[in-house]
């Protein structure tokens, strides 16, 4: 790709994307001396007496770090910390747009899983909420289970749990508009990274009837030789049916089809799917299934497009997500916490329900108060709350 | 000191004194895909391809991260990240006030000048430049030469070299409003840690007479036993009169009093000093010589407090440094830049020079303009810089 400084894109990105301001004057003696010296050090004084204060004095208590290694970014790879920042900017604009929350971006120099970690915990106190982004599988697993264990603070892989909370919702309301329960549906997940396991836990902890995943070996059962620790678990707790082959072995007879990984599905094997299947095809820019002949084989078809209905956008999750972690002051962001904001996406539009509207559309404002409010009742309903 | 939540600093400090906004609009599909994904990519590759991009299209070209252990926070002294943050943050602030410049505070959970240094070159490609705030002596003069052998953005401890500049150009004004120059004085500083090291070798990098530097035990000279390796060198470059016992016998015949330690000065040695002295009593709020004593014996006095004139205010120089630096792509803040930053602080006010105005206040919007074009044409001077 060219470098082109006049084009639209590199204008609009000249300076960067982001600003910090103050949210008081410093204007005079009086107000400098209020927000800093000498006034600053009783707050201090304070915090040091009881951390708990830190929640209430500081902007930590609603600021998230959106950190990124530079390893899976976008669908671009392992293009480095230097290069994955002005996604990195645009993520935290999104959480200011829509959920009304400070963010930073951190990306690191370093993609060492113990030095990650490392480093995501020696910040952790500039902070309220850790947003993993754009590091890859299997990687991203682990960082993202030591952060959660060590941190008292939320963190969440949204490349993982995002895409899986927003596809959890429009599955539910697909299964809705063409009458059945999740229970029913056999789900073919093409692709096993950050967003294919996570995915499949998650329809899983929501009841769906079975899923069968498929890398680029085939479908994942307990019989291959060379699978993964995590891809051992995921043929653990996935295809009760025992197939085996390949993805289109998977797709003959199946409700759903979910792609997350790019790879193009013949129109054949498409078309040896069950009645009334559902296609999510959320690769970028060129989904799995052209919309076109998905449109042929399924009642329903979502992308990751913004040009077509149902766009399955992470951003319908994320901040409505930390707004209320941050509401019920949690310690964590819990799998009922997930659902609860699943449940909520969908439930906005309960009442414009049809096969091409599953899931509100990203601008949509009602989402991210109603994930939020949801979020905060389960986290105290979990017991993860500091927060009334 | 008690925690009074209705009392006007705590009110002022609710929710934290920071914010972070997009510059750009996120309203509708064509604006989310220009700021954010397909657009994006576009800038990514670019600077995939070229790092010196990332200068350019992102915010951390102008960002600074204002980094602390916690451990000499104001005169509170070790009080852990959490409740350091407070002071950070009014840092940020002044940093957008004074340099309109974006900065972000980050508060480490480490006390380890190893772990404080892995850390900060880990989150290094997230920002422009790091300014070290407040970490104790003497770790903070390994953790600062460190950083700034390891990284190519200026890393700069405003606790010892914001004072040094500011105190350097006091002093050479106050030495012109008493018709001396700076190789004419004989100085006494109190003191030995991050302000009193930094201070003395500004000093003497500009051309000042002598110095003898005292701390709790007397005035460092070679003959003593108990000296820490920067004190050893401290006695090296300093006290060529060969002085040798207390902080009291130094000030015999000294023409300035620089104090940096808090320590309080007997009125019978601030007596003998030479005629017309100088005395910077920096200790807040107790200058180490109160201002009314001060005045019976010296020519010109200066103090950190915003209630007496010639107020000695590490505002004066952070934030034009960071912007000179930031314009002319430096690579690193040279002793070059440090000492045109002081020239360019004591000739705002040559016009108006007298014996109560030898610096500006720190709201004076002349000055960080005035720091931040010498600080840019000295990097330049210096070859530091990369944008011309």
């Amino acid at each position: 790709m060219s470098f082109d400084p006049t084009s639209k894109v590199f204008r609009a990105h000249e300076g960067g994307k982001l600003e910090v301001h103050s949210t008081m004057p410093l204007s005079d003696r009086e107000s400098l001396s209020l927000a800093y010296t000498p006034g600053v050090a009783e707050v201090c004084l304070a915090i040091a007496e009881d951390i708990e204060l830190a929640r209430r004095y500081t902007w930590r208590s609603r600021l998230v770090a959106v950190v990124s290694d530079g390893t899976a970014v976008l669908g671009l790879g392992n293009i480095g910390a230097a290069a994955a920042l002005p996604v990195m900017e645009g993520k935290c604009a999104l959480f200011r747009e829509f959920g009304g929350l400070n963010s930073v971006p951190i990306v690191l120099a370093t993609t060492d899983v113990d030095e990650i970690v490392a480093t995501v915990e020696r910040i952790a106190p500039s902070f309220g909420g850790i947003n993993l982004e754009d590091i890859s599988a299997p990687r991203c697993f682990e960082v993202e289970s030591r952060l959660r264990l060590s941190l008292d603070i939320p963190v969440f892989h949204d490349d993982q749990h995002g895409t899986a909370i927003v596809v959890l919702a429009a599955l539910r309301n697909a299964a809705k508009v063409t009458g059945r329960t999740l229970a029913e549906l056999r789900v073919v997940v093409s692709g096993a990274g950050a967003a294919g396991v996570a995915c499949t836990k998650i329809l899983l902890a929501a009841g769906i009837g079975d899923i069968a995943v498929a890398d680029s070996q085939g479908i994942v059962h307990s019989g291959r030789g060379d699978l993964t620790p995590t891809k051992i678990e995921l043929a653990e707790i996935t295809n009760r049916g025992g197939l085996t082959g390949s993805l289109t072995d998977a797709l003959a007879g199946a409700d759903v089809f979910l792609g997350l990984s790019a790879g193009r599905v013949a129109d054949s094997a498409v078309a040896t799917m069950a009645r009334d299947a559902i296609i999510f095809a959320l690769a970028n820019p060129n989904p799995e299934v052209p919309v076109e002949v998905a449109r042929r084989f399924a009642a329903v078809v979502a992308t990751g497009r913004s040009d077509y209905p149902n766009q399955i956008n992470n951003v319908l999750a994320f901040p409505g997500i930390f707004a209320g972690a941050f509401d019920a002051g949690a310690r964590e962001i819990t799998e009922n916490m997930k659902i609860a904001a699943a449940e909520a996406i969908g439930a906005v539009v309960d009442d414009e329900l049809s096969v091409d509207k599953i899931v509100p559309t990203p601008f949509d404002s009602r989402v991210a108060p109603a994930v939020a409010a949801a979020v905060a009742a389960q986290a105290r309903k979990d017991g993860v709350a500091t927060a009334g």
